[in-house]
């Protein structure tokens, strides 16, 4: 029997190795395309069974070899600090790939399902620091959070017009090992260089969820994409504060120390993200990785890698 | 005294030609880009002092030889028919010419001051067949009204985040000489041949604004650019059918013909479409040109063009 096939964009990003190697022991044929570079041991590591290192548009779109049965559109930015100094590229990267991608399901492969990774940067800061429900009122105050609010509608309206079948996540904190940026990263490095300051309050909320609970949501939502659009959040339903992360790390690394703020608040970024995940779990899937042990692991994994 | 200069993107079109010729009456030096094709003639009779025949790419904006005070984002596609056929290419000259006009003011032109022509398409079907209100709930059904809609929300973005200035106009129905697409020049053309047959059921309620009025209103929301990004509608407030508006062309045709109409319904027009113009109407501007006058000149020209 032929194996299905997924295509996986941004196959060499952090969510979407995660993602390749998953569908690959589920049994299949993965394709990735993106332009970050995998050496042949890297595909082989993460169950790429054929990458294409290039940007996403539709002319390379076009020229893969197999029309996949599942699309999980990984690419794109990952950082609000990048989207507001760099508004155009991220616009490229989030809406201009999605448009890629929609067209090429429009007119090369109409049976495929796409799973959009969108983020909860589309609801902006909100009033109240609870869990946030999918139909809240949309806000984003960074460019990369507008970016990925027109990538959805853009997912919505193909899907409309076209009969295209899609769902989207909006991921709150995805983190794991492999992950080379934002907080845990950036925190792991300055710790091990005793450096205990980091900018922001402390006070600010994410909720953390932890990669292979991310790749199982999607997972879940590529076989329940519809032409409705079905929309959930990827989060946990609890909310961390910078401070209590940062100490649960630190606490890793068996020093004392405390973490210092600047108190100064970084653009763009919303005080409070907490994932209400009623919607997510009705599909029948719950996180399952508590974030101190998550954090634990991604303790271990820094130490091999960083030493 | 230097003169204030205007880039009018898709100065070749309908809508730029007629923007640019106004400015320069105005005393503008007028820089146009596009891809249309206008020779030295064409540019005189125009008003275009200097024009780039290309994409609108921030590339070949940032090769223009002054900075604008004022820019009128004329570039973009204009029929929903082709919107529904080729949704991606409409997605390249609608959303991504305006992320690339946005970019270029953020980093080259934080001074130039924004006006771009929406259109009542990114209201989409509305329930009565009543003027329709700016802050109504928007549900574009074409490609064409999407794609308008996330250029405004990408304009109402950049603005915002980056101190811009811009306002928007959606333009309901512009007609006038020159115009060689959409219902009139069908029309025209079909009569020529003693051809009375139109696709629909004539019903459909159309706001017709003719062109000079219709530029009158760029002028006055450039003066009135802030970043607020204030959005009006450009219409007149009164609805036609398209029995009535082909009535009164064929009327001008001096023959006894009535229109005859297959039935069928185009995908993605909406049924009736009233501009509610109070809020352009506060800015104090008004149109002067009302139907029968407009289609007489309209006809006027169309004999000069095809005789």
């Amino acid at each position: 029997m032929k194996k299905p096939t997924v295509l996986v964009t941004g196959a060499g990003g952090f969510l979407g190795k995660y993602v390749s190697r998953y569908y690959s022991l589920k049994g299949y044929k993965v394709l990735g395309i993106g332009h970050g570079i995998l050496s042949q041991k890297q595909r082989t590591e993460w169950g790429i069974n054929s990458y294409l290192e290039s940007d996403i548009t539709l002319k390379n779109l076009c020229e893969l070899s197999e029309k996949p049965e599942i699309i999980i559109h990984c690419a794109g930015t990952g950082s609000i600090g990048y989207s507001v100094e760099h508004p155009y590229d991220d616009f490229n990267k989030n809406v201009m790939t999605t448009a890629a991608v929609l067209e090429y399901m429009r007119t090369k492969s109409q049976s495929s399902v796409l799973v959009f990774p969108s983020s909860a940067a589309v609801y902006g800061n909100t009033h109240k620091c609870t869990p946030i429900e999918e139909q809240t009122q949309k806000n984003p105050i960074s460019p990369y959070g507008v970016n990925k609010l027109l990538a959805e509608d853009l997912v919505r309206s193909f899907c409309r017009i076209y009969d295209l079948s899609a769902s989207i996540i909006r991921f709150f904190s995805i983190y794991g090992p492999e992950l080379k940026k934002q907080l845990l990263w950036d925190a792991c490095l300055k710790i091990t260089r005793g450096n205990f300051s980091f900018s922001g309050t402390g006070n600010e909320i994410r909720d953390w969820i932890y990669i292979d609970d991310a790749v199982c949501l999607i997972e879940k939502m590529g076989e329940n994409a519809t032409t409705q659009v079905p929309v959930v959040n990827g989060g946990t339903g609890h909310g961390i504060s910078v401070t209590r992360v940062l100490s649960l790390l630190i606490s890793q690394f068996k020093v004392d120390n405390k973490p210092d703020f600047t108190g100064e608040v970084r653009s763009g970024d919303p005080y409070c993200l907490i994932a209400d995940i009623t919607e997510a779990q009705s599909y029948g899937w719950y996180p399952r990785i508590p974030f101190d042990e998550g954090c634990n692991m991604y303790y271990s994994w820094f130490l091999k890698e960083a030493f």
